[in-house]
């Protein structure tokens, strides 16, 4: 059987232990890893179900009917017009008989849950389930991430030869998702911010033009080939270090080794973040800690089990994550170092190499 | 008062003949709309939350707070640690007394709608009440995707000096986007494709090379400003066109230009829909229908209303659709018409003005 084959085989294996007669998958990255097929959603429903005893059909719009039809995948093809169907007669029709349904209850929306509930369906959360599969990741997997790890450092190699004072973070931006994308990137998200913005590691990149003493915090994620993301965080200072900079600096890459050291079999998803929290919180003076240690990454950017205080679940090999430690000072701005890093038989194994050191532009 | 909280006053004032106590906004573009904030949602709960009587809460995660805190809204913020919060608490413990709780049901989680119905509310899908303010864009709104689409027009002037056969579809997409950021694009999705991948409209751009004979179908769209979309499509032969580029256009700028017409105050969604349709299904000798005439945008690149068979709503003034017929076929490629379409008073209004053409490379 070819990847997505076996993988719905996995599925199916699970189901009789989870106490479920089928499973549907709705997220993107689920689809894809269960069939090999990226749709584009928007308003549309997509879906892989997969019924105990192992039949499983991809349910999509005929709009996706050239992506579905050519997908490496056994499943069944149920596609649907979308101009006069949303999707779900046909979904309900393959179910037929099962009656107790797995679904990804952080994406399934409430109106779908709705429709299938008053079409007899009982509803039961099974991300857990499908996660025990896509968290795992296999060798082929670890090296997809890996390869977007490199075309990601070859963007950093790119950054630092162009990014100087004056420059604005629209500028910069720009340039880096254009170096991404002619690498082969299908989506990325460059969020490289300036000074006091940097404080805001989700802001939006602006017309702030970068100014000496201002820190630079970059973050790059990029999705490539069959649908794996990197994602990656350095520093830099525009003209020498100020003080601050530099202890923020010391105090991440401690956290940092820390919560790297942490990613290993025999530790939880709380002990990886604890490790780097108890560094950055024991220095409020220098800043806030605002995250956890990271979360796990693979097809989707951000995905489950995530390195965070509320979340406890055993690391497992082949689990990759992105260690991620930050502070942030709304004075000043932020400083954060981001890696992949694999949980491997004997201990973490970096998948992104890029040098470890406050960059001064 | 201003945008951001006149809106949550109109919304307040609708909740009364919804027979709601408060409605909960969770889509990225809802909670602009109604608080001037854009978020990153990933994993974590966003929402604003409106009570009747109109006091309200913008609910967020402390990781958001520079963003949150600087937004142009009067609403309370209620900024919870992600790392130990899933802001549901905060949020029910805002929601107090109010029991009926309209939601975004095409948003909303099935995990999240559980959690809310197990603390006790009652969830009614609201999605109709939050668009019927969205849906119909005031002089500000319209302005903002005009200038939307001139930053897209600007980019297909690049596309026409730049595309040439030999290039890959990789490549002109990152030219493209990078055209777009530059131009102060926040996120933007070209996807500009070639001979029969362009039969698949929602493909993903790669490897392949532009040759003498391939169709393009070049379907541009892009955020900017303060979160306005504009999203438009042109199409070309490279070298003469074939007989079927030459038929496929013909019958496409037919449908377009009733589907245009029917844009109008008067009508229904499915009027536009129809108007298109008639023509291109008359056609079955060159392609299929494969989608409906189009989708309202405005803060969300798709919303609704639908313009599409099984969606049925008058037009109202201010509402802006793209018009975007198109007819597809796996042997050949695809072609279609994209534009912005205000309902004015009077008439369809063309907020892009791109030229009509079969472009020839």
């Amino acid at each position: 059987m070819n990847g997505p084959d076996s993988r719905v085989a996995a599925l199916d294996g699970l189901l009789e232990e989870a106490g479920l007669d089928a499973v549907l998958a709705t997220k993107d990255a689920s689809i894809a890893y269960l069939s090999g097929f990226w749709g584009l959603q928007m308003e549309r429903f997509f879906g892989v179900a997969v019924k105990r005893g192992g039949a499983g059909a991809l349910i999509a719009p005929t709009l996706d009917r050239e992506s579905a039809n050519s997908a490496p995948t056994s499943l069944e093809r149920l596609l649907y017009p979308a101009a006069i169907s949303n999707g779900l007669p046909e979904l309900i029709a393959f179910l037929g008989d099962a009656k107790r349904i797995g679904v990804e209850e952080d994406h399934l929306n409430f109106a779908r849950s709705v429709a299938l509930r008053e079409a007899g369906y009982e509803l039961v959360p099974a991300t857990e389930t499908i996660m025990h599969l896509r968290a795992a990741k296999d060798a082929e997997e670890v090296e997809a991430v890996r390869k977007a790890c490199v075309h990601i450092e070859a963007a950093y190699d790119e950054l630092w030869a162009t990014l100087m004072p004056g420059m604005t973070e629209a500028e910069i931006n720009a340039r880096i998702a254009f170096a991404m994308m002619r690498r082969g990137a299908k989506h990325c998200e460059p969020h490289i911010l300036f000074g006091t913005h940097s404080a805001d590691s989700h802001g939006t990149p602006g017309e702030r033009k970068l100014e000496v003493g201002d820190v630079v915090v970059a973050d790059i994620a990029g999705q490539f080939g069959d649908g794996y993301w990197g994602d990656l965080t350095r520093c830099a200072s525009a003209g020498p270090p100020s003080d601050w900079a530099q202890k923020a600096w010391a105090v991440v890459h401690e956290a940092y080794v820390d919560a790297v050291a942490a990613t290993r079999l025999g530790n939880t998803t709380i002990d990886v973040d604890a490790a780097q929290r108890a560094i950055i919180e024991a220095h409020p003076e220098i800043g806030a800690c605002l995250h956890g240690a990271g979360h796990a990454i693979g097809t989707e950017v951000h995905e489950p089990p995530f390195l965070i205080p509320n979340w406890d679940e055993p690391l497992r090999e082949g689990m990759i994550f992105t260690v991620e430690p930050g502070i942030y000072n709304s004075d000043v701005g932020g400083m954060r170092l981001e890696d992949d890093v694999l949980v491997g038989p004997n201990g973490p194994v970096m998948l992104s190499t890029h040098p470890l050191e406050l960059r001064i532009l």
